[in-house]
């Protein structure tokens, strides 16, 4: 089991402000570990909605989460501002793998480390399909070099 | 069973940004009501921590939630911005009601409106406490007349 | 500004178990305030959804939340067990009020006392719309005396 | 990138049933992603508790959350119980590895698969202990063959 290191920055090529709230912190006094994972589906999905490229309401392929890991380095803790930063490795047919680093406040190295498989599906009837291009350009952006 | 009405902006004394997040929506498309309540605890600690007047690790004082209320005017949704207005109504030897109402995107009226009642108490034996005088500073600022 | 008193079991006509999570709990090591209105929310749409009077997926008709309400009499925290139970005291043409006591594991009296407001409208226009007539029978099964 | 396959009860060696609760399904109406994690973490720690294993609120040593994993193979959806089964696979001197089952009402076969890897540590200073005898015994007792 070899533990991944921290990240710079440099490695996303997004990133999203997404402030702590109170009732994340646990009776720890840190941010709880599920929490981080709703930072990792807030970045993926506005990232999404604000390039056009998913409408949660009405649009006729949304993304079901079908694995999702997180590697955690440092505590986060209200009131911390977090900085999600956003890529993608991989892009399938009907699937894309994200990666996402989690910065605390002005930190220039990760806090935590994780990654979200979202497989692309038919609203309806809940089947893969292939990549609509909006999308696939979308997340063609987030690939680095 | 009179509702109150929407407000505007200026009947608040301070605010907070509160971005959503993806999770706050639940089955119907908008927050979901209970994370109304997350946004008042965030706005109300945010801003007691940031005026050096709770120390949520070490404090001697604490503050325990007595009462919570929410009327919901008009939806909010996943990725809208959240602000959160911030006044206090009542000051006692040992409590202090807030008013919270929020406000969605650049909305001029509120979308929901609230109040929270915290006791502050002593961390170990959790016994009312008169209110600390950094404390009481800051709830005072918040009071608009 | 009048605190409502503890209430026994008998003053609730349906309950509804609802254990702990680790993550309800806060850094002051008791339920987090905003849970207790997932408690509500859980036992309200347990309820109907059992009753044949909800459905969530796709029924014409869904509940939407226009007020909320809790006091806190004492402390809930992980690992206990909520037991909450459910009354309606007014059924308006397209409002139900229903009541809410959370009990602790054994305990006979209420840790905490809410109340919750539906407006049942039509899923598409989002326009208030009479009780149909299995929701109007469901709730009515919940007035006690 | 090969995916585990769905596993039976038998590969479990404790069992806890979690209610879901109306507020953990999302937009597209099924239990959110980001709930697994909290159901993981449930029953990790009711079990330690139950076991005499970990006082959170003022044991010498606490488990902080260093991994987790989740592949999720089919959909969970409120008013659904979820069964969380629980063993463990690997004992360090001073983590445990975890590994979670979630079961769909009465399913035989597992919804969701994930690891959750806790090193324990002095609760002061944060820095890594070795079990305390009635930890390691406690997480002993999940291991299968």
């Amino acid at each position: 089991m070899e533990r991944p290191s921290p990240e710079p920055r440099a490695a996303y090529a997004h990133f999203l402000e997404i402030p702590t709230r109170w009732a994340d912190n646990d009776v720890y006094g840190h941010v709880n570990n599920t929490v981080y994972y709703s930072y990792f589906d807030t970045v993926v999905n506005h990232y999404l909605i604000g390039a056009g490229a998913l409408d949660p309401a009405a649009g006729e392929v949304i993304g079901l989460v079908v694995e999702t890991h997180c590697g955690y380095f440092s505590e986060l803790s209200f009131p911390d501002r977090v900085v999600a930063g956003l890529r993608v490795v991989h892009i399938g047919n009907s699937s894309v793998r994200y990666e996402i680093g989690l910065f605390r406040n002005e930190e220039t190295t990760t806090s935590a480390l994780g990654y979200f498989i979202h497989v692309y599906v038919d609203r309806l009837n809940r089947r893969p399909t292939a990549l609509p291009v909006p999308l696939r350009k979308a997340v063609e952006a987030l690939q680095l070099n």
